[in-house]
Formats: structure tokens, C-alpha cells, sequence
């Protein structure tokens, strides 16, 4: 079976939603940021990296949220999750991710973990006050070029959808003005409303 | 025709290399950096980004390192240039294009373009003073982990070994210290040698 690492209020969302919807068995494993466990030695056997999500298969282990969700689509195909018949398709849906896993969220991160890029305190605040522009332009390049609707690639809801959806709940926390962005902030309602998705949202959020 | 926006000694290298290495036809378009091209209104139609590379296709227009590699993969079979029939196997490609792409690229990013994060010019200074540390961090853990042998994946050559000599670009002006990687610089020197790279790096630094 498989066994997700994950922690709550983490990019790791989106693959526990995705695994959801997928319909496939797995296991949740929760990491414990405040304890430092994505750092302990255990941890580090699974992902050298120290970060969440890990996606523990038969096959070995995978990390990277854009690789999780492509490997959910291609391993359920009959839950629709990806376009993955369609190279060019496909790679537009890659692409969507890639935009989110090496600028959004490293704009986001920014507020948090400044000290991946800096060690000096006083960088480290002038990074966090950058964030609220920073999240800010990638959300309106999003919503004025990418978000086709009413999902991201159009018409089929895809992996895309649920990693828009994951980085989105952190809109709020990063200072965005979420008024100048209504199309992204109606389709995180939309994604959150979906079963799966709802469950999986409680299960992380339960005490 | 495929045409290929690209800007030499960025990125944009790794997605040439591919199309060369697969046989493809495209036109190579450059884009001046110097100039401020890549915030032109005629690149931003093609790109809203701003960056390299973009490939101009007949269903559209691609962007982003991992989507265009995984999109050549998969376009130009006979190159074997991903495992592009095992899902596993292929997320596993995916997997390491995507820590490029979000930590790897972004670490060094640091050095350049700090202003993404901060507009204080201290805090810029203080970020660039981490990038030998934290891309060192990065290298090592390919070096460790990563990097199989002889090539990231094993025995068979990938995207991800033109993805990761890219990026190898930059070690020494990032003040890697590369006698610690010597698996890494190893590759770099290997996937250099290769005809069709060779060639593509010829024409990039062209005058």
C-alpha cells in the first residue's frame, strides 16, 4: 500500500487530495514540523531532503509535488486526474505546475523560511515584507493568463486544480488582497467543496 | 516549426540540448537579456512571464524547464530520452527536474536576482552571501543521493542529465567548491562531450 508523508498546512495537500480523488489505498504518516521530525533521522531515510510531501511505493520513494500528482494521474488514469494521452496537454498541465513549484510557492516561502536564502535577521525581515507583492503578482499573472476556467485547463478538472487550490490557502496569511483575485478565490471554494477534497482538508485540520 | 526562445548562459540550455538531442527542427530565437527583451511587450505575449525558455509549438506555446524536457521525452520517442512507459520510472525523472527547478535554479537565483524577494539592497547583499552554501548544499545532496552513475538515472542517459549539467553551468561562479562533487563535475564534463550538446553550447556562446 501506499504511505503518504505529510504535514498539515503543507504543499503535501495536494497529493494527499489527489491520492483521494484517485481512489487510491493509502496510508497517512504525519510529520510533525514543530518537532522537528522532518529533520530526524528517520525521516531523512526517506527524503534526504527533509521536506514533505514523500510518497512511499512498492516501486521506491517519490518526492516533489509536481511528480507525485503527474504519478497519481498516470496510475489511476480511469479517475481523469491528467490529460496524459495528450503530450501536449499534458505538458501544458507540467507546466502549470512547474510555475507553481519554483515561483509561487518560493515567493510564499519567503515569509517563513527566509533563512534557506539568508542568515541575517535583518534580510530575513526585509524578505517577509516583499512576500504580500511578491505572492500578490504570481496570483494576478494566474488569474489574468492561467486559470482558464472553470478549472484550470478548461474544462477537465485536473492535478493542476488541486495544487492551485493547496498554495491558495495561504493567500490570506501572505497579505494578498484576495478582492483583486475573485476568479482564484471562486475556484478554491469550488475545489474545497469537492468530497474528497473536503475529507482530506479534515483529516489534516482534525486536532 | 518548433521555435525555441532562449537566452544564452541561462536555463534555456537544457531544453536546446533536448530538441538537439532529439532530432527535432526548431529555430532558436534569442532573447536579450542586456536589452530587456524578455519584459518586451512582444516576448511577454508569448511569454506573461518574462523568462526563458518558451517553445513555440504548432498547439501552443510551452514554458518552464521540466514541462518542456518531459514534452520532448515524450514527442520524440526514438530518442529515449525519459522512460517515458513506466510511470514510476518517469516520475522518478520528474521528481528530480522538479528539485531543480524549485531549489536547485532557485538557490543559485540568489546570487542575480534577489530583487524577486527583497527590495533592500542589504538584504540583497546578505542573500548572495548564502549562495555558496546553499547551492554547495544542493550539489552535495545530488552528489550523495541523486546522481546514480554514470547517469542521474542509472544506466540510461535522461533529460535529467541535461537538466542537471545546466545548472552545473554555474557552480564555480557560485562559489561551489567543485573538488567536493566530483561525481557532478565528472557529468558535467561527460554530458558536455556529447556531440549535440557540445553543438548547442557552441551556438549559445557564439558572438
Amino acid at each position: 500500500m501506499l504511505q503518504l508523508y505529510y504535514t498539515p498546512h503543507t504543499c503535501a495537500l495536494a497529493s494527499h487530495a489527489a491520492l483521494a480523488m484517485a481512489g487510491a489505498e493509502f496510508e497517512l504518516v504525519r510529520i510533525d514540523f514543530a518537532k522537528n521530525e522532518q529533520r530526524s533521522d528517520r525521516y531523512l531515510r526517506i527524503n534526504a531532503k527533509g521536506r514533505v510531501p514523500s510518497l512511499v511505493t512498492p516501486r521506491g520513494i517519490l518526492s516533489e509535488t509536481p511528480a507525485i500528482l503527474a504519478f497519481v494521474a498516470q496510475s489511476y488514469p480511469s479517475a481523469k486526474l491528467a490529460p496524459i494521452d495528450d503530450v501536449f496537454a499534458f505538458a501544458q498541465v507540467q507546466s502549470f505546475n512547474s510555475y507553481l513549484c519554483s515561483t509561487v510557492h518560493v515567493a510564499h516561502a519567503h515569509r517563513m523560511r527566509g533563512y534557506r536564502w539568508t542568515d541575517d535577521p535583518a534580510a530575513i525581515e526585509a524578505m517577509k515584507k516583499k512576500v504580500p507583492q511578491s505572492v500578490s503578482e504570481c496570483f494576478s499573472l494566474i488569474e489574468s493568463e492561467m486559470l482558464q476556467g472553470p478549472w484550470v485547463m478548461g474544462a477537465s478538472f485536473t492535478i493542476c486544480d488541486l495544487y492551485l487550490f493547496t498554495l491558495a490557502q495561504w493567500l490570506e496569511a501572505d497579505g494578498v488582497k484576495t478582492e483583486a483575485i475573485p476568479k482564484v478565490i471562486d475556484h478554491r471554494q469550488r475545489v474545497a467543496a469537492i468530497p474528497a477534497v473536503a475529507r482530506a482538508i479534515a483529516i489534516e485540520t482534525a486536532p
